[in-house]
């Protein structure tokens, strides 16, 4: 009999039948157009793709250092000088591998065993998921759509004198609400987390694609803080695997080591190549301004029909709905869009096991054709 | 104040500082011949390159299913009807970051938080470290010269006896002693687990690399044990940061959720190239050609300078040796072999914390002449 843990009965997420069933639908002749996937729909930029050719004949790839190669460490400080106007010493830069290596290492390096590290629900099922898997206990608070899905000190407070609160995770433009914490709430949940010894994790790996303002890094309020960013996003690098973290001083030797046994190091062509993406801004923002067009036709059409937005879509390219109008159960929905009219998008319950089945999230990181489309078939579905 | 966990406390790997010292000697323009790194100098396959370029101009790279593309998956699959005569499903295989992510997913998948991973001494240090980071205990098993280093049943069954063992990690070959467990002790060690419910993990990552008979895999066994392998060691992939696992049918879904969660997916590009590697057979051969001359000088050199084989070098690329001859204290005879004739070799201690300050670990990885080089400095060194 094969021996299984109790913590490796991890919740499958949702989406992913969803995907599997759009994929099987696609493979059989199927036009399935997908708002489900939280990635760009472009390759990498194309100056990283020629990079990586000639990486191939001219760099001896292996292991680096586990915090990463010093040339990749630098670009990513200097593009908080570019970018955001702070000076980051290449010490503090972890290149990780993804951004799912940064949170795994994160939680290790400020919670122990039994600790607990607060999240927002609705939010990335994943935190979740890892925190389980390292011994720790997600605490889960609520956003609320009246507070335009920020979390707000007062719950974070409330949360934290029930039973102490060791870490808190933000994600800022956020997934699934594509919402952005303002820098008011931000600096305050901050300063409540410093005074209670409380570890601070801003998860920040849609930087880059704001529609309505400018990006604003927890570095810019203080240095104590773990900082989560990636190419995946943004720098449509999802399949390189390549992230990077910004430490506290005291915290880099401890990461060091966590990820020398833990990860060795990140993949090394990805960790040659990935500071091209810092020099491809031109083709960045073409690709954004896709996104930009598709949140246009997402804003005007599904209120329409019905499907209202429950988080202003500020940020990332997502849109967090409520399709309370047409259902009670959203996993339902969304299998009927998908096998009625072949178009596949998230049911809520993945990002929100208690409220999310009157949400759906709705990704936009597609062409706009795509998005067009599938806004004509939903129309005429719900319509009848 | 930073707040660090005390599990980020994570000893450092002394091998390390000796490699940061032959870094700064060799950037200071010493001529340092390398015996510390445990990679292989030479680049992927040729095969493996011209394919990486071809998928960069061909190849829509992302997100993959968890456990991999499934044509990478097959051909994985494939590997073992080819090189073992056994048939495995593609189902069963799992692509995962490097064996790295395998130590991770298998010790999840088969252990709760307290749990106790027995693991052989001396042995991989990050080993230890990750079983330490999940909330699990290391147990650590002495194996003995007189056995060839091999773990056996008598000495697992006297630390399961003091105190329950939930699983078992073997690696064959082994590092850092090269000793390959023999078919009998294997099949004795995988049946006294399965009698007494401890999960078998067995750490393939350096099969190819055998010198005196053939490898056999666990499978040969029983399916009911992870396989743990890799691209980095034989095939010289270890910046791209990909291996794979084979599972028993009832661990494949949770280990895809697991994975899904800590890794997402694999690096896309490493998966798409790596099966181009099972088709090089004949430039790997050449280089394993090398490791062999380099494996002949050591066996014939070292032991004139009284130092002596503590393992049989059958496989890996690594000579365990005892040290005891010239020094008490390996980790003082490592930083003055470097600073003084410029050769870095691993000390003891990395890999076993208890006896290992009369070892070192010498890689013959690199070149021949490296290697040659080396061992004349040595001689005048010891010699004096």
């Amino acid at each position: 009999m094969t021996i299984l843990s109790a913590r490796s009965r991890v919740e499958p997420f949702h989406a992913m039948d969803v995907l599997r069933e759009a994929n099987a639908l696609a493979g059989a002749g199927h036009d399935v157009l997908s708002l489900a996937v939280g990635q760009p729909s472009h390759s990498a930029p194309r100056g990283v793709l020629e990079a990586a050719k000639a990486a191939l004949d001219n760099e001896k790839l292996g292991y680096t250092d586990a915090l990463g190669r010093m040339e990749t460490r630098r670009a990513i400080a200097a593009h908080y000088a570019d970018r955001y106007g702070i000076e980051v010493p290449a010490g503090r830069i972890a290149v990780t591998t993804g951004s799912s290596a940064g949170f795994s290492l994160a939680f290790l390096a400020v919670t122990d065993p039994g600790g607990r590290v607060a999240i927002t629900a609705p939010g990335y099922p994943a935190y979740r998921n890892i925190i389980r898997a390292l011994s720790l206990e997600p605490v889960e608070i609520a956003t609320d759509p009246a507070d335009d899905h920020m979390l707000t000190v007062a719950s974070l407070e409330a949360a934290h004198r029930e039973r102490r609160i060791d870490a808190l995770l933000i994600a800022s433009p956020a997934n699934p609400t594509g919402a952005v914490t303002d820098r008011h709430h931000l600096a305050a949940l901050m300063d409540f987390c410093r005074d209670e010894g409380i570890a601070f994790i801003s998860d920040e790996i849609y930087h880059g694609l704001r529609y309505t303002g400018d990006d604003r890094t927890a570095l810019s309020h203080s240095d104590d803080v773990i900082v989560i960013n990636s190419f995946s996003k943004y720098y449509c690098m999802t399949g390189w695997r390549i992230g990077w973290m910004v430490l506290p001083e005291a915290m880099v030797r401890p990461v060091e080591c966590l990820a020398q046994s833990l990860y060795i190091s990140a993949p090394d062509l990805s960790q040659v190549v990935a500071p091209r993406a810092f020099e491809c801004t031109d083709e960045l923002e073409r690709i954004k301004d896709g996104y930009r067009a598709n949140r246009e036709l997402l804003l005007e059409r599904l209120p329409a029909m019905g499907i209202s937005f429950a988080a202003p879509p500020d940020g990332a390219f997502y849109a967090w709905c409520d399709v309370g109008a047409h259902t009670n159960d959203s996993m339902d929905f969304a299998r009927r869009m998908l096998s009625e009219i072949h178009v596949a998008a998230a049911p809520g319950l993945d990002f929100d096991p208690v409220n999310g089945s009157r949400y759906m999230r709705f990704s936009y990181a597609g062409s706009t054709d795509t998005i067009a489309r599938a806004l004509d078939r939903m129309a005429d579905w719900l319509g009848n």
